[in-house]
């Protein structure tokens, strides 16, 4: 798969003659962005720029502004993701857009809203693991996000970390992975382990459960910066970043 | 390229009888494993198994420790790096290994030994860039590890990330690259902006520069992990780190 | 407009001659300091001495006391301001004081209590901007109390920080601003880029919205205080301090 | 005085005709970007932007290099500033531009480089106060970046903090300022104090003196935030921040 | 009043002769140690040993066994107090003792339970102070508790740390005082302001109100500690310990 | 010993007409402060006030300049403390202001400067206690002060926490003292042990020793302001603050 | 009680003939791993191999999924615990598994679910001690563990910190154990001062009691890592862990 | 090995009539407590009570000073080991005690005086393992005060915790200790692997090595707490109570 487009390409175009620099000008000044009600605007661009879809923040909205949202993203580019969305607000959805399909997935707290034709599939395949089953909300949001951008997943949920010979059959399934998101809470070694036997790139989700000293992740989160294996880390809980990162290593593996 | 060997693998010609148990226990015992001197031990198979070579850390080892060491590594593999390594420590091995091509990067602390065969291109490009001056002897601990695990690198050093018009042509120059390794203190900002711009993967490094309140790389590492740009974020310092995970993501899409 | 009152004015006037060392220590012994109920005592003064309207703070006062005191505000100053208030507080409020004007904006969560008559304009212009939707809460504490102290407002929310070309048609519009207050939570790009753009001053404000590491707004605030650019931050989510301190140098910038 | 001018005003310049976009993507596009040397990239047009001087951090370059870099600028804007030099680095660069005028503040730690012309008043008056001599080191740096900008400075310094009646007198010299700058460190105090005496801005600057908990500045930022007074904060002993953002208002405040 | 006793005394004492050593060994074995039901353990003989009353923690305990343990100790000694206690386990322990009295101080959820005689004034005065309406609930158990101890209090509430004129009057009314506790929280100045204003002990008492950055009295502690002033501290909203430490003094004052 | 006299008595002499506010109003304006050198002003009043003596910091001060300051106020008061300090510059004082008394203290880093005359006693008797020998640099600070402001001083170093009967004896021979200030690293143990066995009043003050986690007086701190014993604490190695708080103390019970 | 089996036993048995390779690949591959449902996999082999059964989180788990998972281990080994578990959820394993034996534990929380026949005695005394009644839900949980190891089992709770002549009583009853857990919360002395008393190892469990600075048992952790005495410690409420390190001394101690 | 004698003993002959009550008050009384010199006392009964040596801290203790010590505790228990020693000092010893047996060790940094009898066997062994090559100086310390409790050392050192194969073999060495002692710097992860590996209990040491966030053990503590495997911890570099600890379930296990 080629680079993605992005503003450096459109000032080489200017300079190559391409595109006249008033065009360019246009499109710096952001004029197609697009207001949807009075407080929120749509970057309908980044979808192309970056080939990472723009995820609305379900949680804190009031619902018929997070409809309204949406349903203006469906028009454009017939898909919208919405993430931290409780049922109810999936509920307001589906009735609020009734000819369009809408998926939610409960672990993961996900809509996805969509014009029924599928995800093109621009190949590349993204491994998803989790060390125990309180880390499954966390990569339940990367899966989906690797599955909206193309990718095939594949996954080995609650391998453990304490008996590393779990591990291994788990592995073997995943072997033909192009990227690794691995997520776990506590003490967060399994990234490291995993990053020790396979040699492609190894991103580790820190997830924030556990108690006491450092027990929301952040003992996790300073493992995994200070492993010695080549890993690296996103946010505590922040599986749609590693799940959209593991897409972009993958889209790229697979050209 | 292909998959790099790793234990699985080793389990898995068990399986199919492509080799026998026996060999296969003695691989995981470790025969392999040797000593040098009395204290250190050298993993000679994992280069082989993930692709990333072995890093000596010079600093806090006596002298003649680290040219043995090194030297040992060199007639087993015909290379060697040591990082975080004085000048002096430098001309020690230089002296110590006579007959072998030693070179120092005093930016980046690293000692090269090598039989003086180049690396061979595994293929790739990792873009290497800073915001500022300071985050240099970082970037470069991230260049000379790409460089040896074969990629073609690429550095744009000192784009600044207040003034974001500079960012633009240094951009234009790096447009190939499979990967991004880039550079920032004090609010580390750089790192999204890049992300924001570019469609492949982009690796935030948080360097130990700036004062006052986390100022020590502190808060460039909270805001790459807070950022609302795909990233992913290797510890404060760690140019190693970065710099062999984006080589890896090359290796990926080179193939 | 003419330097406040205050303090120093009072010793300075002793001197010269103009008021008699006696009134003097009457005003600095608080005589005008009267009280309301049993437990809190109002300053009069301070309204006159900084220019600043003193804020009664809604949240953890029972109503029947939050009325009262607002009531003798309204008497003595013709004016009352609660911030961090509930729709029920301000219902409250309006019942008790039923021939008065009782504003609520329940995004800022602030009460407006007066006899009508319009905040006299005392010149000058505050621009306040949003990273994203979530800032909104915090910004309108900023606008309302620029309101307040005679400020024209200007208002571009959810600008983004990611997509820098989303801010540039936005500035456009604040181009007239004597000062700019920008709200942003998680990595706190905004005000940064800002403060680069623009020639007047610009302050920072951290907003708690965002998780896992440093994920309550702190991100941000390290982020703006390690700044390049030339910024001054106040604490998390003072929306309040953020607007009285702007229009402290609108006052000043428009004489 | 008007509104600097930024990067808004060059894309309203093309909408309305009175610029080529042509000249204008050259802009964008950093033309007037050059080298010093291998590494460093002067960006000479954030003075005409933004009206704050571009400051070079001296601390860990080497002398020929910084010697290069000042006499660069010197060249173009007739004027550079060198910020944590040592009279060694002061020495060096006055041998090196043996025609230009250098002074070296050894409480500030800066250099002062120029043609010999004296900064153009632009108007506006900067108060510096500390609470104790220790403070004087950041206040200096407040103060001589306040005069290159042009405004005219006046200074209290260890003013006391505890013994508050210390401080009426030298407010009183003070009363025409159109900002303060404020530097203490231990607990902080003294900003809040003066925020609550006058009815200009207040900028407060916690500075890194004392011992113990939180005792390198950190519970003056603490105290400082959390203060009730109208006050706004820069990062532990930024100077340059805090005397530039003064500036920044003292300009506008005298038009 | 005399030094109280304690165990050393009893060292002493065997030491002249006055008592014999098994009777000392019996006083060391904690013989007078008797249970509650079958978990809690009273040591009825600390309030002999060093003047302050045992107070029980209400939070957390269930009903039943909070009445129980209460009515042993009146049996005692005569009085029990409860902290952190609500109003519905106030009627439990009055309906569940009926022929005692027992008051209950909302604001500082504390419960008194006696045989009805009054505290006897053992001397010392106590004063007192709190900067805002939210410190008052910490406040009145340091009131509480020092009247328990038999001194005379004296209360400031509201005096406010902004405006410090607003202090000089509420000081005059407290100067015969032997020593102050002095309740803040946010930035927690007045402590100190108070300490370089009287002669006598002043105990700081950070309050856990306030948000943001070291907002629940973090920043009223570190600014307490790192005072200028001489000032002790004791813990966030630890009202208790404040109360009873300044009756100690108190006591030591008025002999 | 009688109330100290401060602002507070002012202002009730004005009111009582035994000053008239013209006086009153020159006190405030703090008419008496006077100048050494450009940098230091010296608070002559602040001895009358409030019974504690300035110390002067002598840490970071070039030499001339602090003997400049230390003579002065010897000239005025008699006396002079300067902590901090080192050998060299005791020497300098000696030297520079040959016919007074100088005295160095080498475990506490303090010069007395003084016309010889010893400081009166004003009764009351402090006892101060460390638990190891590295705590006593910080106790002897706390010792000096008390004796400078007319205590009577008892010492008990390094009587240990672990072995809880090795402090029976030493707390023996301190019995009459008015206040204890306990000295702690580590853990900081002691100081809570010590307020469990005396009647008086007891100051922690956590001491910078130790290592690892929480190892410099930080865990100590934490673990004195968290104990369940009546015990006010100071900031990490204020030996400074604790001596002369205890001295306040040991006034009030000595009258 | 020999050593336990484990994985260094497997290759040993490799190496003496007494098992083939094959067995032991087959082992290491985990074959005995099994499914329950979708999401979590039961390592059967954990408790035969270390001697330390696995615990079943309760909390997060639905109900339904929770009495498959532990009826499925009562099945295999007789025996299930689940910790953290609500009453609600311990009636519907009692209801989901009629002919079983189900005890709950309200204080610690815990479900033991079993086939009726008791643990074996495999030796050795643990001694379990908390500081106050709020440890005491912490100590159950250690308790709890220790006694289903086959370990016996001593108490004494709130035996108080402060009042250290109430512990001598305490542990003469408690002098026969091998290994000492000993609870606290806030400042946490308790550990060390039992250290100090007893021959035997100690464990600090460090308890999330008490309020303010490092209230939620941080500074108890702070205080037994720093301790003088000679302490293990484990993390904040990890009762379990404390309980199951105990049984391990307690079993070596008894053979 | 019987319990060691500790106070309890004391109070329960006093109890039984095989010790006068006269002969328990004088041990409680410590006055077998001797001083040497004018500052430290030595508890000469510790090592008796509870079996671990006293050790001197070296480290900022004057020489004369240290061997006065050293010889004092010789010439009572015929042993003395000072800690965090430097060769010079070890030199100083070695004179100043010409006639006995004086070691350095300089990984270590401990210095063992004796009078040249072995250290009598009291049983068990203790194994000793290292992540790292910089873990060493840690692990000598717990190996020597093992050695000197009596006990047999195994050791392994830099078996590294990532190539996970590496402990096998390592492991099979050390498989008849009674306790394991596992020091590991940044991530610390290989107490926890070698937990899962063997059924004895193992203590983990984190130790301050590596750099970023976290980096000083920090983090190694941290995952050492989080862990999901049964483990107890010491603070960072504790070696000496790491060694201690383990000795003690040694002494215990060997009876």
């Amino acid at each position: 798969m080629a680079n993605h487009p992005f503003l450096m390409d459109l000032l080489e175009e200017v300079r190559s003659g391409r595109r006249t620099p008033q065009e360019a000008a246009e499109e710096i000044s952001g004029l197609r962005v697009e207001e949807v009600g009075s407080l929120a605007r749509i970057d309908l661009g980044r979808t192309l720029r970056c080939g990472i879809p723009e995820v609305v923040l379900a949680e804190g909205k009031d619902t018929p502004h997070l409809v309204a949202i949406m349903k203006r993203y469906l028009e454009t580019t017939g898909r919208c993701i919405a993430s931290r969305a409780t049922e109810e607000q999936a509920d307001a959805v589906r009735s609020g857009v009734p000819d369009a399909s809408c998926e939610y997935f409960p672990d993961a707290r996900i809509i996805i809203l969509s014009d029924g034709s599928p995800v093109p599939k621009t190949g590349g395949t993204v491994a998803i693991i989790t060390a125990g089953t309180s880390d499954i909300r966390v990569a339940e949001e990367a899966r989906i996000i690797a599955e909206e951008m193309g990718c095939t997943t594949l996954t080995a949920y609650d391998v453990g970390a304490a008996g590393i010979h779990r591990l291994f059959p788990a592995l073997q399934k995943l072997k033909d992975a192009n990227a690794y998101v691995v997520c776990a809470g506590r003490e967060g070694t399994l990234p490291a382990v995993v990053a020790g036997l396979v040699g492609r790139p190894v991103i580790g989700v820190p997830v924030s459960v556990g108690y006491g000293y450092m027990g929301k992740g952040e003992a996790a989160l300073a493992s995994m910066l200070q492993s010695c294996a080549v890993l690296a880390v996103v946010n505590i809980d922040a599986g749609f970043t590693a799940g959209a990162f593991a897409a972009q290593i993958a889209h790229g593996a697979d050209q």
